[in-house]
């Protein structure tokens, strides 16, 4: 804008009304084509990891404490029979998305930013129609809602103890939903406020399924401050920046900036990021030097004397548990994640099983890693030498992992990652079906096609 | 405990835990008859401004928004026709009480007490069988919880921006519902959890539908996380104290034996407040004045020559309006309050309606009123001198305005307020036999009486 418009007849609008109108007015032709192919991958992550989850008992007990209360039945559960309305359908695919801790990860401020907003426009879908291109322009917007918001409190706001994706998950999925009600600029403006008077979770849920529940409560929460709102339910109209409202409430840092600027220029969904291994980003360096090396020269376990990694020193203080007993606890276990990614070539959820860390072929080999920390290695990098008992040593250095922003996943490996997620719960044809759906969302002439797929004939 | 006990192998609980295992445990044996006697009033001051928003706007939108999605029926809306899963009957019966800003305070956080928990445990009461002793126990503890883990950390908490009625709301919400749902004590740990993990609203809401929503949507997050928790949802075991958990990342204040102090000896639910006008508490004694000397006298209007009042400062400051145009506007008038007062003899929800403050008889005598500050005075004290057109001048002082902690509501200023509100949305017999059920509740075999006695033959 010019230097003049501060002094027209219509001032700056505040920031909550700028993001409004820019949520209200923006169109999926407007989107640069890396935006929309990210937006695809978001979505082909996302079912993946949804339909994954879905038969972890996390997922059981919320549908037995759930399916009492709900009896409409708008909206399917991806990965099992059950229909839920769309507000519990909403929270239950949310939840099921984050149990493995496997989904996409905004890597500036570690918002998952999928969680909050796909399953809410997803069940929003199955319920008015919605075309797959509006549905991609619905999730893009959402992502970019939370994140930016995110950005504007981050770090000191993650840092005070508030688990960022609850907080700022409910601002994208009202986003998202609100543009596919088609909210006006003012019931936009009021979603955002309802939105924000509902932020989830604190980082002490961490280890619990309280963990889970946070992004898909947030789905919940901003999908009703959309419904609401539709309604001429009213807010503040400016919830995000005033005074006593979201922002100064929430944190000490506000950034409003990270909000308003460059809106339609800078995106932020296209910096998404996607996990190839089930567990925390400390490992993967690691994980990715061990099944370069095993696949290059075919290794076998016993042909293996001795496993040493140089490692930052996150690494040991993060995953040191040398003993796991459960497969959680091998998340947390570098011996166990190199011992079973050289054994299987792989660190997907089923590498992570209890049944994986009581193997005796694990078992054998995670005793032969060795682990050194090293301040002069960043946590992105590794550098693995393993000795054979033939007497020769393999060399494999990892600068950026797999999965970081320098060293996205292919389609492919996102496509490995979905069918082994998904495969199981979905008989493989199925699978594949679904999976091709998901590609071909923008082509799509209604996307409750996508859930519908991700259902299978019986439990 | 005895000072040994701090060396047995039987530590001291947290915070959560000590407050879960003093719920579940709590007997309504145990409850002194005055608190037994306070819940019951706290039940028919609830009721009572619950039917009386019933049909105002904001219940009407919510309705239109939330209708089509919930095909189940198993509760109540008080006032109305329309029947909803308990989440959404809970929320809206939240929402509806707290819509004139007429509903009990707990004076020492400004907590709104029964918003929260009231509509909760009601529409569970409809959804499996509850007794009438049960149901007020349940309201008790629920209080009991929520004002406790008010006092812990306001005033800082509040004055930072957060609406506490809607951040301590879900635990009392979670805390009843958990009582009712017979929640074993880990259990009802993990209900805190995933109760603590659902704040809502800032005070930036104020003035808007908003503020509404936040004890309506308390009332729901409470309930979904003891219905979590009772189908083994889990969370942290210590949520409240943890260091990120609740207290400390929203609040600088924490003073935990607020919580666990005395439980079982000192009730914040003894200490409810009721008021009797439907405006700021800060205007409650010039009201209280004008209606004293008004029915002392006989007074009318047009007898009036004069009516000079001291007041706090903050009377002027928070209630300046000398033209009110709307009914909302005239509960931030002096003028307008202390003129309908000497009219009617009540300052009600009717007293201050659109059509009251545009009445040319009011807008006469309000031009009457001569409100001057005095910082001798306090906010609960009022100098009233009336100056009569025959030349007398009337006199009344007020220590401490009806409704305060010193001078409660009697039951029989309770019946007036409540057959002000429901009368005209209830017939007159109806709201008279609304009335009898809830001061019986003690004896009721089942407590969702009060909701069908509260839900009018047709709309």
């Amino acid at each position: 804008m010019t230097a003049s418009g501060f002094c027209s007849s219509s001032p700056e609008p505040s920031t909550t009304r700028a993001l409004a109108r820019y949520v209200v007015q923006a169109r999926y032709e407007d989107l640069p084509p890396t935006v929309r192919r990210e937006a695809v991958r978001t979505l082909v992550n996302w079912v993946g990891v949804a339909v994954g989850g879905s038969h972890h008992e996390t997922i059981d007990r919320t549908i037995r404490a759930l399916a009492p209360l709900s009896s409409s039945s708008h909206a399917g559960v991806l990965g099992r029979t059950e229909r839920f309305d769309i507000l519990n359908a909403a929270f239950i695919n949310g939840v099921s998305s984050h149990i493995f801790d496997f989904d996409d990860t905004h890597l500036k401020t570690i918002i998952h930013p999928a969680a909050p907003v796909a399953p809410a426009v997803l069940a929003y879908s199955e319920y008015h129609h919605v075309s797959g291109a509006e549905l991609l322009n619905a999730l893009v917007l959402g992502m970019e809602t939370e994140c930016r918001i995110g950005n504007a409190v981050y770090p000191d706001h993650y840092d005070r103890g508030w688990h960022i994706t609850g907080t700022a998950g409910p601002f994208g999925a009202a986003a998202a939903v609100g543009k596919l009600l088609g909210l006006s600029e003012q019931r936009m403006v009021w979603a955002l406020g309802l939105a924000a008077s509902q932020p989830v979770g604190f980082r002490e849920s961490f280890g619990s399924m309280n963990k889970s529940f946070n992004p898909g409560r947030a789905a919940h929460n901003g999908m009703t401050a959309a419904l609401l709102a539709a309604a001429d339910f009213t807010s503040s109209d400016q919830m995000i920046e005033a005074p006593r409202g979201w922002a100064t409430t929430i944190s000490t840092k506000q950034d409003y900036d990270q909000i308003t600027g460059e809106l339609g220029r800078r995106y932020e969904a296209a910096a998404n990021a996607y996990k190839p291994f089930a567990c925390g980003v400390v490992l993967h360096a690691a994980i990715d030097a061990a099944i370069q090396l095993r696949n290059r020269f075919g290794l076998k376990p016993d042909q293996i004397d001795r496993i040493a990694l140089s490692v930052n020193p996150l690494v040991l203080e993060l995953t040191g548990k040398k003993t796991p007993q459960t497969g959680l606890d091998g998340k947390f276990s570098v011996y166990h994640a190199v011992a079973i990614a050289i054994i299987e070539g792989a660190a997907g959820q089923k590498q992570f099983s209890d049944r994986a860390v009581r193997d005796p072929a694990v078992l054998a080999l995670r005793d032969k890693v060795v682990p050194t920390s090293d301040p002069s290695i960043s946590p992105e990098q590794v550098d693995c030498h393993i000795a054979l008992k033939d007497g020769r040593t393999l060399h494999q250095r990892i600068e950026h992992a797999i999965g970081s922003a320098q060293a996205p996943l292919s389609n492919d490996e996102l496509e490995a990652k979905f069918l082994d997620l998904v495969t199981g719960i979905l008989s493989p044809a199925q699978a594949r079906r679904l999976l091709d759906t998901c590609w071909n969302i923008e082509k799509l002439p209604s996307a409750a096609a996508v859930v519908e797929a991700a259902i299978p004939p019986h439990d």
